[in-house]
């Protein structure tokens, strides 16, 4: 009855990773069990670690980036769609209810009380991770799962506004930060069609951030190179974490145009209702995308051969991988090999 | 050639009006000369007067909520469908381009050289006033001209927001603020066939805001009433100028739910990213709306039987009026009848 789990955890806020294992229960009928491949580290794993928000459970086994396959299928989720041994992907959203109202209208990441895969949930620094039949997505063939991880949480962040907010092909849009998001970002819009704007704070990107399809690269610190592109997005993505010229920011957007968070950031936004009215725009933020989305996103990704940059660290050197991490070198994401 | 117009006009920031004439001079091609009989008079003429912005050219002769018979139409209004005696209506815009990307796109009021009524024009509050052929409104034979005014700036500012934003007749709907813009909101929101709830600082208008079309009143400055309300909003719109527990109001919103300004409010609003990112909020602002959507609500208006309500004074008793709307009580919109 697989039940016990090896897994990476912190025992404590703040502290190193370190080997554990958990007693998981009985699989319940709607869980399906997969064996971890791969897993993605990403800077809400960080923020977790070190009790950010101050509401973490403790021992926390980080990972919700998770490719691998199934090796258990609950007594409903038998009936899904999904076959022992088949290629999956585990993102944040680790369940949804199926009955509330943002469930019924597919919009099952917003439900009303929906559990992440790392939050009073094991994660996928594990040699397996169980999830909801729902939030257990499918891999197409032709995406390398070995780096797809990434996908799960960082693209489909980046993929869903384009789908939620009715981005056309005719859009200019404005990326802030290449990182982790921020690469897949650019990625996904170029593929979209759209004038794309890089805000970047590094320079030695800029040639890469080109390649990944940025029409333009601005600094996203030197604030006096944005005078000139006054009114001209349609959508501007928020991928940094950091406080920013809000106000100078909003002036780039054009009439109807849309400011978008996609990662929280702790001080709140002064927003000036003078600078929206002029010409009706709007300030949001969202989470990860709908179950739909997710599919739509990876066949939009496999067709259009975006996937993620990832550099390799096998899982037992996961403290090296934070630590690598956190020095602002990683290329792009980092991608734990399973190794237990 | 009828070029002295007569008018009331404030000679300096935060003046009494006075009777002030000005040469208009020979009339443009795509202009149309209005005489003027009733004029509304909103809070952005009280704003303009007392130069709260800091840029308002003096004289300056308020009112953009005008209805009045056309008397004249230069060589190139002539051919747009308006014949001279004809009864028309004159808002917020007085001028848009025509060739700018959003007036191609068919959103005239958010023109990138859009020129206002008031703003280095002059205004209602005198026997005639010019606007171009496209914002020279005509007004349908069953809507009440005498009363109709405020629909040009109050009407329009809130009913555009509900075509703009994909609103449905599910959507439940929060109103803030129960005056000139309020009442009319109330109105269209109810026979949008939306669930409203007003939220007023006036117990004594209960009664009168239910039999406007409010499905429920609450407080709004006692926010205890708002704990229930968590969640439950599609679109709350914003109609006064009032700081308000920003937090509070944005955690009265539901899934994909939208806190919008129709008016300016001078401090900016502090918004937590995380309080919008947990279930895909949005906060943004508008002014007006765009010509065809003014053709719109007037229809919509007629059809539904919705009218501002007004206390009429004659124009020569303008200082008394605005008098009044500075107390307070005015019942909603105050007209003023044209009377030189």
């Amino acid at each position: 009855m697989m039940s016990t789990i090896k897994a990476w955890a912190a025992m404590e806020p703040g502290a190193q990773l370190q080997p554990f294992s958990y007693e998981a229960g009985l699989l319940g009928a709607e869980e399906v069990e997969v064996a971890v491949e791969y897993c993605g580290l990403c800077h809400t794993d960080l923020a977790f670690i070190n009790n950010e928000w101050g509401t973490i459970p403790f021992p926390l086994v980080p990972g919700h980036e998770i490719t691998g396959k199934i090796v258990a299928l609950g007594d409903v989720a038998k009936s899904k769609g999904l076959s022992i041994g088949q290629t999956v992907g585990i993102g944040w959203t680790n369940e949804s209810c199926g009955h509330c109202g943002p469930c019924l209208d597919g919009d099952q990441n917003l439900c009303t009380t929906v559990k992440a895969t790392i939050w009073g949930h094991h994660g996928g620094f594990a040699e397996r991770v169980r999830a909801h039949w729902i939030w257990t997505v499918p891999i197409p063939e032709e995406v390398n799962a070995a780096d797809a991880g990434p996908m799960f949480c960082a693209g489909i962040t980046v993929f869903s506004p384009l789908m939620e907010f009715g981005i056309k092909p005719t859009d200019r849009i404005g990326v802030f930060g290449i990182g982790g998001l921020g690469h897949l970002s650019v990625q996904f819009c170029h593929a979209w069609g759209a004038e794309v704007t890089a805000f970047s704070s590094s320079a030695s990107k800029t040639e890469e951030t080109k390649k990944l399809g940025a029409d333009y690269i601005v600094s996203s610190r030197d604030t006096a190179e944005w005078g000139a592109l006054k009114g001209k997005f349609d959508l501007i993505i928020i991928t940094v974490a950091v406080p920013l010229d809000w106000d100078k920011i909003i002036e780039m957007l054009g009439p109807k145009g849309r400011l978008h968070f996609v990662g929280i950031i702790y001080e709140p936004i002064p927003v000036s209702v003078i600078s929206l009215l002029g010409i009706q725009k709007s300030v949001s933020a969202s989470p990860g995308g709908s179950r739909g989305v997710l599919d739509k996103m990876l066949r939009f990704a496999a067709h259009h051969n975006i996937s993620p940059m990832v550099e390799h660290f096998p899982m037992s050197k996961v403290n090296e991988a934070i630590a690598h991490l956190n020095s602002g070198k990683a290329n792009y994401r980092v991608v734990l090999d399973a190794d237990f």
